[in-house]
């Protein structure tokens, strides 16, 4: 199951918000359609992300193919703003909409319409591309993984998350193609249930054993000695190696380091921020209270109930055994190692 | 708002599986209706868990007084063990189920008939030196409360909990009664939501500033020095200060130590079991793996899915400062100072 597909003008976008109950494309033809539905989560997850953001800016230039070069180059900063603004804290976002604008500005001497062509080729290597990064971190990443490991993952790192495969997930497929009996538990993740909705559902495809548990039951289960290994996606990192990640990864994290349980984070190269220097500097996203109060459209807590709804946390790096990317496993120190890896004048 | 009420030979419970949305009581007239109530948490917390229990057993004397001595003294063992099959983590369900029977022996020798007039009474007190207790505990306990503190609870031990007033909340709601500017972060507590339609409910009808939250938030709020003490309640500690309580205790109290804000466990002395060594020997309920799959009888996750539903976490004695009580603060050591407050020979 694709989180994008491009068919012929139109992205088609698995509405997310439904599954795994419907499984449904929602079709949208202009990018402010785009913009909607990653802010809607719609599409969610760090590099789906990326990949639609791409794609809205790809269809903003077609839109506007027909203007004067300089009135469509004036439009495009204003298509990059729209998309920009859906969600600020998964960096792949940003990254992506550079990209296509680095690439716009190598072809702006060209006619619009033959820059919008060139955009469209563009995001679909970036989403071809993120498949290829997660099937590399896969095969890194399973390294880590002990035959009969009992993992536990927080949100959806999956295939959903992606153009295909995962993230955490990717390196839990290949520890599972590689034979290694692996089973996962799943949270929850409240308030949006992507780990119930989304994680359950992509492993019980796959055939690889989940069981689903509510957030609040991990450290249980790391206490009594049922939980071998933590991974986790990633929607930024810093330079220091601090990782934003859905509400909820820190708790996972210290939890983990009390029970002397490895922690992982799995993420490609666009998710790591080298501008930024720490995990303080990375603005935290807050949403809709009703995301808290309902579930299912149905009110479940007090009316005018006072609620905060952040909805990603910091994990400090000296929380996090290593990070798995499509270069190789990183370890400490993160500052030096991320520096070396994906810094000016690394390979 | 009562929990329970005795109203001329019925047990009115109040439904908190239907709170806040619906406020209604349900009638009990007989020992199996009550130990039903119990089962499906339409009545939970465990002291309020033990009242019913105990108005259960008077309501089974009740059913049988009119068998001859002997056969009602046998049913009396059946109804007590009706009762004390229903949920059997929380101790103070058992505590006052022996404590009845205790009374039943004491008076063994009178018609049936006396004996279930004596059972009702004692009920009657077990209920109501409940709500003595809770407001002793929150005049201690509100000393370790600082003005203007941002208090971090889970779960609901209010006065829904209790017969009132309530042990975590107890000790809130004596803090704010003695002026201190406090406000409440209130864990929604996942399964049964308890802190999002309990607490946050409770605080709000009593003017407590409460903001409520999803579970695997708490870390990002400790984290960013927006809490700055966790109260909780209990649902049985053991001989060396372990503690037994709502799934995710556990967690708070290791993110509590990690962010080195002070962490604190309210619960009267029917919560205390000398007679197990450490949390290792409690028994930790499982439930239906439905309250996880549905909400509001919608379900959230894949049909078919595999899910591990443990009702209760323990939350070892290192991680917790301080455990306040009817009779005062206990403090480390607590196998020395818990025997000394509540073993033989204490006062």
């Amino acid at each position: 199951m694709e989180s994008l597909r491009w068919r012929e003008g139109i992205l088609e976008i698995l509405d997310q918000t439904r599954l795994p109950l419907t499984i449904e494309y929602v079709q949208s033809s202009d990018y402010l359609a785009v913009a909607n539905a990653i802010k809607s989560m719609q599409v969610r997850g760090a590099p789906a992300i990326g990949s639609a953001a791409a794609f809205g800016y790809a269809m903003g230039a077609r839109e506007h193919q027909n203007l004067p070069r300089e009135q469509f180059l004036a439009e495009m900063q204003e298509v990059k703003q729209v998309l920009a603004s859906t969600r600020p804290t998964a960096v792949n976002l940003f990254w992506a909409l550079d990209r296509m604008e680095k690439k716009l500005l190598e072809v702006s001497h060209l006619q619009p319409a033959e820059i919008a062509d060139i955009l469209l080729e563009e995001a679909k290597a970036i989403h071809q591309e993120d498949l290829e990064l997660n099937r590399r971190m896969g095969e890194y990443g399973q390294q880590l993984i002990p035959s009969g490991a009992r993992i536990l993952t927080h949100c959806n790192a999956g295939a959903l998350a992606t153009a295909g495969f995962g993230t955490a997930l990717g390196v839990i497929r290949a520890a599972h193609a590689a034979g290694k009996q692996v089973q996962v538990y799943a949270d929850e993740t409240r308030p949006l249930l992507q780990g119930a909705r989304l994680t359950a559902f992509e492993l019980m495809q796959d055939g690889i054993p989940v069981t689903l548990i509510t957030d609040n039951m991990a450290g249980y289960l790391m206490r009594r000695g049922m939980v071998d290994l933590v991974i986790v996606g990633a929607d930024r990192i810093t330079a220091n190696g601090d990782v934003a990640n859905k509400i909820g990864t820190y708790g996972l994290a210290v939890l983990a380091k009390e029970n002397k349980i490895p922690f992982y984070v799995a993420a490609p190269y666009s998710t790591v921020d080298l501008t930024l220097a720490s995990g303080d500097d990375i603005p935290i996203e807050e949403r809709d209270p009703r995301e808290i109060t309902h579930i299912c459209g149905q009110r479940i807590a007090p009316e005018g109930v006072k609620v905060f709804n952040p909805a990603f946390d910091i994990t400090p790096n000296y929380l996090i055994d290593a990070i798995i990317t499509e270069k190789g496993i990183i370890r400490k120190p993160y500052k030096v190692n991320l520096q070396k890896t994906y810094g000016e004048g690394a390979k």
